[in-house]
């Protein structure tokens, strides 16, 4: 900690230097990427806190770091002696950053950002913040470059084309419908900077940021011009052809400010301000209309090329899921930890055509470590398992033919009735969920209720989303739906894929979490009250019909269990043999 | 229909005038409501269209009258040669008023409007798109006071005290609880010209209006001024002695713009932008804050004083209700007929104490005419009843101890299969909203969907909301919770009342809706997953046992509606003499 320690005292001398009084450091890039690449884990370097969310802000004399409850525990650890107090968001009484920075501020009233990593919204919203607090924002604060000794360079991995074949739909038909959806909202132009939106427009992919296969880059788009800001090493043989062919030309990734500058003002440029930092935002001197990103619309709804890819990707991940489960299960009293199950997992799925890697970091939670939502087991913390107790394991994959997001929870043995009670209500809100339909036109908020109901009912809950948006061989969390408590105004439409993933977490106890993904599909219509949707259920792979307590089940639950084992027996048999095949079919079999 | 020609014709002569090229005439007045007095129903006067929404927009060549579904029959009827075409809201295709402007304005490009009735949100809107599209805005725009002859006076009705007793709060105490919700806001006076909202904060009723008991005013409050502008032939002896107990100053109705006008520029004053008119609104000159209305917030929670009242406001209902139902079954073959239903229930109500009058006009909607969701019967459409199909009856009442609002939908004999699942479906959507627990924190459209999950898994859904806010011996319809699929920011909190109406409609068959109204009361309180709420069912009268069609029903639901039978037996028993009190006894016998 000691390091640490060090480079708080050079930020603040930073600070002194240029008279900024606090500065604000997130956690993303310029991309606003949830996972980043190491060349921008400046909050890290600095405070030691690894966790996907996290603010630091440090002051002159203080310093904090805000982040959510998933990392409490982790935070606290990373945190000791660094420096940096502990802000936990969302418990009552705990000052916000702006409550705080109210606080603290000393005679220095500049609030310094690097207006790169914010994005519009956030810097108008701070803009704001300081203006009615007396305060002055400076968003040209730029400490990572001048103090940051040994920071990694920007990844230089090269950039792969994803073969139309798997994609399902040309570059060309991409941007055309993107290009009309702009031009009926009045732009001509469109500027993106997330790495998953240019990845999906271009059918491009890479590998500079751990779990999603995107590759480092800006791009910009209208009826002439179709540009990729892109580091040149990363441009192999392969990916000039293929943007040649789509007329798309490269320009150097540090040109985008300088491009940005002298689009024509006779153009009306669309971007999305929760994605475009301030900085480029600021950069565009030509008409700009600020809208939800008609990319990131798009790109959530897959064609039958990507759903039919999903669907086999589905099958092999839920094979190598019976492997990874059969074999804890018969060696469960040998000895074997967390980090075991995780390192069996990747060997299975090693073996799976198209397999590429981890989708998210795996999550193998026993007993009380279940109830810990984002536990990452370390050589430290790792349990070793036993023949009872429940264990929690959410995983996911990238295929080059879809992305993949499973969690079960299983009894290693055991099962005392309140973890049967407490499995099976979370069943019945996963069950409710799945077997939804709706009228076209609602939104994620309209359904979230039908996964969280039967615990309500018993005086529980859970506080994360319960379902979001998977990419395809993309991020394993995207938007813009959501089924959630809060309020997101996306409609569901088909072609969306959304996870279905209740849960219920008891504090040192257990955690329980199902979780399938959910295609939504066209379903009855008729003319006195229009189209319905539905979902079919992508993942494959059995319930615990060990953690069921029957009394809590309707018959048409139990109706609903039977035939989603009958069709997860159907498509992964005929990826099984001999006591694998064994295992499935003794996991499915029809319960009354 | 001569008649509305010739205003038509007078409109125009005043538009051109002024060289005012489209005029829009909203159905409302200066306080917003949804109910308003003759003086103020201008558009009616002008179109002949009589529904409490629709929007008449007249350019100098063509007219049009905007409304929704529940209107589009009668708009029909009542725009026949009148010169207005109907515009269908809602349906596919159809312009909005905007759309129709934009295309159909001549070379005079000022629209023009009274601004004193339309809100500040609606104003600028508008004034948006005329800045959009090369129109000017007048909010000066008066026809109303000059063209129409025998326009009848602004209602002089006395007004009357809502005793202590009933309303369960000193004006003080409401006041002083608003003033420190504005001030926490940094506001330090509240400008109001809502009525209900003058009506609850000053413990002041009238009959100034239909279906709602209150009387024209405005109102401003802050630490040292309690003012109320009303026209003092409303203040009789006891209002006065009232209003000066409470140093509650009056002044002249038509004073309120010059008050506004010259409140001092070192006050900061709230006012609600969706309920304040854009000419008052700019006629403050002082610091605004513009935010949703504390005192609708306040006045939406119930004391317990409210809600004992309308607990025994409900028993009184039901007893009506009772008689009224026992009457149609006896009757149903002698010839009786939609109007007669309601002519008898008004007779039923009027032997209850407290009885003031309707809450809102009945719908009586016999077979086809319970499809229409807003029917009203008149002479000319009341149908015959007879001893087979469905009647739906929905009606409430203000007692000065409550206000109720009740739907039911019955069978004369003989249901047909379609009618028992329709019914039965619905029914299951009302139970299962009415057994919801559900954390602290959480908004109507939260739950919205337990209501409408059974219709929509039958590929049948209804169009209106499930639930409004109710008043205490005030608006029927209040704000600001609901429980829509449209999304509404409002957190539900005990004390509140919302109904609870599903419905389904069959176009030239039937409808069916079933109504209750219930009270979000405390729950259970656990430690690990915190506070949760519950409803309490207010309303007190069977379903119809002989709709129910068991193979729909759970063990559950059946438990759940012998439990509400039960209460309704125990608390309207006592209400009720020998052959009233049988049938309520046959109508309530255990199902299995």
């Amino acid at each position: 900690m000691i390091e640490t320690r060090q480079h708080l005292d050079a930020l603040r001398d930073a600070m002194r230097r240029v008279r900024v009084g606090a500065v604000i450091i997130p956690g993303t890039d310029p991309h606003q990427s949830e996972y980043v690449s190491d060349h921008w884990k400046f909050r890290e370097w600095l405070t030691g806190f690894t966790g996907s969310n996290g603010t630091a802000v440090v002051t002159l004399d203080q310093a904090g770091l805000w982040t959510d409850s998933r990392y409490f525990l982790q935070a606290e650890a990373q945190l000791q002696d660094s420096g940096f107090d502990l802000h936990r968001e969302g418990i009552e009484g705990e000052a916000t950053i702006e409550e705080w920075l109210v606080e603290v501020m000393g005679d220095e009233n500049v609030i310094g950002i690097d207006g790169r990593l914010f994005s519009t919204v956030e810097a108008n919203r701070l803009e704001n913040f300081c203006a009615e607090n007396g305060f002055m924002l400076a968003t040209d604060f730029f400490p990572a470059d001048s103090i940051w000794e040994d920071r990694p360079t920007r990844p230089t991995n090269p950039a792969f084309v994803h073969n139309e074949s798997l994609a399902g739909e040309t570059v060309d038909s991409k941007i055309d419908r993107v290009l009309e959806s702009i031009e009926a909202a009045g732009a001509d132009g469109v500027f993106m900077a997330s790495l998953d939106e240019i990845a999906w427009l271009f059918n491009l992919r890479g590998s500079d940021v751990q779990y999603t296969p995107v590759t480092i880059a800006f791009a910009y788009v209208d009826k002439d011009n179709r540009i990729l800001f892109i580091d040149e090493k990363k441009v192999t043989t392969e990916v000039s052809e293929h943007l040649n062919k789509y007329g798309i030309r490269v320009r150097a990734y540090d040109d985008v400010t300088h491009y940005l500058e002298r689009i024509k003002d006779y153009h009306t440029v669309m971007i999305d301000p929760t994605r475009i930092s301030d900085a480029l935002s600021n950069a565009m001197q030509c008409q700009k209309i600020f809208a939800r990103s008609p990319i990131a619309a798009a790109k959530a709804i897959k064609n039958q090329v990507q759903i039919e890819g999903t669907r086999r990707a589905m099958e092999r991940d839920g094979a190598a899921m019976v492997r990874l489960f059969k074999w804890i299960e018969e060696n469960s009293s040998n000895g074997i930890n967390e980090i075991d199950v995780w390192e069996r997992y990747k060997q299975e799925r090693k073996r799976m055509p198209n397999y590429v890697g981890d989708s998210f970091a795996m999550i193998c939670g026993y007993r009380e470590h279940g109830a810990i939502v984002h536990y990452q087991a370390d050589s430290e913390s790792s349990s070793t398992l036993a023949s009872e107790g429940l264990v929690l394991i959410d995983t996911g994959s990238q295929y080059l033919d879809g992305t993949t997001d499973v969690t079960r929870t299983v009894t290693l043995g055991n099962p005392t009735d309140d973890e049967k009670r407490d499995y099976t209500l979370v069943l019945k809100g996963h069950l409710a969920l799945s077997a939804a339909k709706f009228p076209k036109g609602i939104c994620g908020v309209n359904l979230d209720v039908l996964a969280r109901m039967p615990l309500w009912q018993h005086g529980m809950n859970f506080l994360h989303g319960t379902g979001h948006g998977v990419g395809h061989f993309l991020g394993c969390h995207e938007g813009p739906h959501s089924i959630r408590m809060q309020i997101n105004p996306t409609i569901l439409e088909p072609g969306m894929i959304t996870s279905n993933e209740p849960g219920v977490y008891k504090a040192g106890r257990y955690g329980i979490r199902i979780e399938n993904l959910l295609l939504v599909t066209e379903g009855e219509h008729n003319d006195e009250f229009g189209e319905f949707l539905q979902f079919e259920t992508l993942t494959l792979f059995p319930y615990d019909i060990r953690l069921l307590d029957r009394s809590l089940l309707s018959a048409e639950e139990i109706r609903q269990i039977n035939a989603y084992h009958a069709l997860v027996r159907e498509r992964l048999l005929p990826l099984l043999d001999g006591e694998d095949a064994q295992w499935l079919n003794a996991k499915t079999q029809e319960i009354k």
